[in-house]
């Protein structure tokens, strides 16, 4: 008879974990909408309701996605290494893309209502956490798809960007309740502390941020449900690891 | 020859990002009174300037102890564990208390100038993490410092412990910054936006924060870094498990 290898299964619990993270996920966008569409006048371009696309766009991109982009590694954990990296990647570079037009929306808006830029604690944590998300998208292609690095180089950088993407993913969110306060305190600075329903509306999307937050960072710490390597990819890297090696010290070039 | 133990020493690095951790720390302390002190009349208790201490005791206590109280696994890594934990759960408890003296503060604040309480993002964020914090601290005296709890309790307990510490501490400089937004925007909304030195200031005191959150977390993350058990606590750990793992099956109590 021949060996039939069982098909992979994921951890226990990891599923309902990543099933719970979208439900958050896609409850975070129904949750924008809601507020920009019930008391906001709505989204549209070269409009008045421009800047409105700013919240959609950050929530979208640099949360959603950028959250998504983290977990491949868990959900596709028993895909080739190399197709699941460039899903990473993909998914970074979309939610680039979104949240550049986010900025584009808020800066355009401030242009047309004659308001000054880059004064608040919001837009200085926004800013550097998306210059720094795209140096680390730059930085993670140059490392990690393209051939060139070496193996160690890619063994030395891995961790620091593990850490700095967490980091960012973590800096996103906090930039985001920076923006919802700040917002709520432009629009209905009268009315906010009257618990009216647009207050509680953004506050609740504040607490769906922090909950998609903790959701998609305790499926990445938990050890036991990290991606193991592949028994292909084992054989591989054993393979890099004894070339590595095996070269004499000072044998540079 | 007698044989003589070296001296034990720190893994290289760790005590930069240490020193680096705590300057930043104090340069928190010192933002956050020159800003009190120079832009807003100063601290006191029963009086108006009550509030003010509020953003000093949240700084000092979820902040700058809550973020040493995680470092003490670090930062005395060969002392024994026994101590270290009761380091470890005393500056809790300090940092847990000094947030309560500036919770206070700002109820009774409220009450003083009739402004409602807990309607803002700020005060949602801000009480949760108290009250997980203070529950945290709670579960981890239980399970780590009197002795009712198994070692396999514990096991299974302190993966959670870690996760949901570090969380609550990205929580409280969460709470900080979108406390540093609502007070900006509360005192000086007309020149704010005019780049004026108490908006740069009080920025800058929200990037110190993020600078100081990075740090520690990065300090706390790096797995060369963590604590190993000491040669003596290995046997003990040893004898555990054979004791646990010996046990039969359906043998309780």
């Amino acid at each position: 008879a021949m060996d039939v290898a069982p098909p992979p299964s994921s951890p226990a619990g990891l599923s309902v974990y990543v099933a719970v993270s979208q439900l958050l996920g896609l409850t975070l966008l129904a949750t924008t909408g809601a507020w920009l569409g019930r008391y906001r006048g709505g989204v549209a371009w070269h409009s008045p309701l421009q800047f409105n696309a700013h919240p959609l766009c950050m929530v979208l991109g640099m949360v959603f996605l950028q959250g998504d982009a983290l977990l491949v590694y868990r959900v596709f954990r028993h895909e080739a290494k190399r197709s699941t990296k460039a899903l990473h990647a993909l998914l970074h570079g979309l939610a680039l893309l979104i949240a550049l037009v986010g900025i584009i929306a808020v800066f355009e808006s401030h242009r047309a209502k004659g308001i000054p830029d880059m004064y608040s604690l919001h837009s200085w944590c926004g800013m550097a956490t998306f210059v720094l998300y795209l140096l680390q998208w730059l930085l993670g292609c140059g490392f990690f798809l393209f051939p060139g690095a070496s193996f160690s180089l890619r063994g030395w950088y891995k961790p620091q960007h593990i850490f700095f993407g967490i980091s960012l993913f973590i800096l996103s969110i906090t930039s985001c309740l920076l923006g919802i306060t700040e917002m709520l305190l432009f629009k209905i600075s009268d009315s906010y502390s009257h618990f009216v329903p647009e207050g509680i509306l953004a506050n609740t999307l504040g607490v769906l941020l922090v909950a998609f937050g903790l959701v998609v960072g305790y499926v990445l710490t938990r050890e036991e449900w990290k991606r193991s390597p592949l028994a292909e990819e084992m054989a591989l890297s054993m393979d890099f690891k004894t070339l590595t090696e095996g070269e004499s010290p000072g044998g540079g070039s």
